[in-house]
């Protein structure tokens, strides 16, 4: 079986190594569409259509199940295209996201530390705040909870663009309304963001911080072991494809910043 | 006659209303690529596809002479555009860019000041930096000239995003090398920057900016002058319509701060 990771640019790469590691046995095709990133200042109609393309890649390309590992696009798209698309196209195929495994680990970490009146942050980008999907996936695992939402826009183009030495006071800036209501649980709630995690563990000392680096591939494997049919690695060692709709020195650096270890990034024309 | 301009997202406002101030008797199309912005870290031949489909959408809805007003575009399409695509389909219309304007006003400039020992400055995104296009063209006009050029990614991500509070230290680490090699004259190669003019300016003193939105119209004006078998305008008060292929609430307050006497964004499905 073939896994599909799809993201808007390259910060999902960290999620395709976690997802690697943990099942080396599967192929995994990588697509950025870093013809068009980022995804997270657009509006809902643009990130589906983008998504939608995406996913449909995907699928052409034998992809069984596709992990949507941007946040943006999960937020934004994922329902209608499980709701819609999925079933009149591919009826046995699956999409997953990435918000419900970070929104289940967050509820699971207070519950297993046993955290009085937890509050739960979320950073994201714009487009995922403002779509409430944070807060509509823990609420209904956590009714009561107490959630606080921060959009953190400039985050992407610093991290993508070499400018993190200058991202402490932004980071100071954004999570100040964070530590201001008492966040105890943080979900980093987009694909760069785990980039620039120690910077925002000090930032929030004390604050248990939640990585979907941590948590999508082992979610994704008790997925697997629960869906047996869809079970079948057709190889020992899977072969590992990373696709970007455009391929740039800057992609090859960021791509390089990513994987120390070294990866081989394949262009390929835009989905549009 | 109605003028087509073109930015990839909505720096080029700028731009339009200068001309439309300048030529307030022609018809104004603003096409902004706001689903695809930014350019500027893109590789040249995905900037030529955008840039392509953008011209060819304004062809069809009837502009006779296209502003190409984002210099990355200007950059890495036009020459393309103005040699194969225009000659085969549109051989009576015209597409301008905005760098020969720049390179002319700047060339212009220290021969009128007779500054001795000239040394141009170009800051500009990663893309036209890396094409060169501003070298050749200031070479052309001054074989001699001493050209230093700087690229500044990060400065279009902070003005979109309202991030432009955190821009001086990152401004300052810019033009550290325009500041180090003398540059007397410095051109600002992006249809955003003059939102940065000020700070720029106080991170160089002594130095002559060139902005675009300065000359652009007035060398349109000339242009129209020159060849009158295109100046024909339809109206006294020309039609004004600027249209996106994304609207968000972002894109109104950013265009809102470009335009503080008020702007109406039509929203156009994507070009892709």
């Amino acid at each position: 079986m073939k896994i599909g990771v799809f993201d808007s640019g390259l910060g999902g790469l960290l999620i395709a190594r976690s997802i690697i590691r943990e099942l080396p046995e599967y192929d995994c095709l990588y697509l950025g569409d870093t013809a068009r990133v980022p995804y997270g200042t657009r509006s809902k109609e643009t990130i589906y259509k983008f998504t939608h393309e995406a996913v449909d890649y995907l699928f052409r390309h034998d992809c069984e199940l596709i992990i949507v590992a941007c946040n943006t696009a999960s937020a934004d798209a994922l329902r209608r295209i499980q709701q819609e698309y999925l079933p009149a196209h591919y009826p046995d195929r699956r999409v997953l996201g990435v918000l419900i495994p970070a929104a289940e680990a967050a509820v699971d970490l207070v519950s297993k530390k046993g955290i009085k009146d937890p509050v739960f942050g979320v950073l994201a980008t714009q487009a995922t705040i403002h779509s409430g999907a944070f807060l509509r996936e823990i609420t209904k695992l956590k009714p009561d909870a107490k959630i606080v939402q921060q959009a953190a826009p400039l985050l992407v183009p610093l991290i993508e663009m070499g400018g993190m030495k200058y991202a402490r006071p932004i980071v100071d800036e954004y999570v100040q309304p964070l530590r201001d209501t008492g966040v105890t649980t943080l979900i980093l709630g987009c694909t760069h963001y785990p980039v620039l995690r120690s910077m925002i563990a000090e930032a929030l000392p004390g604050v248990d911080i939640v990585d979907q680096n941590d948590v999508v591939p082992g979610k994704l494997r008790n997925y697997l072991e629960r869906h047996p049919e869809i079970d079948a690695p057709i190889a020992r060692r899977g072969r590992h494809v990373f696709q970007v709709t455009d391929y740039t020195h800057n992609s090859e650096e960021f791509a390089r910043m990513l994987f120390p270890e070294g990866i081989e990034l394949e262009s390929i024309p835009g989905l549009g």
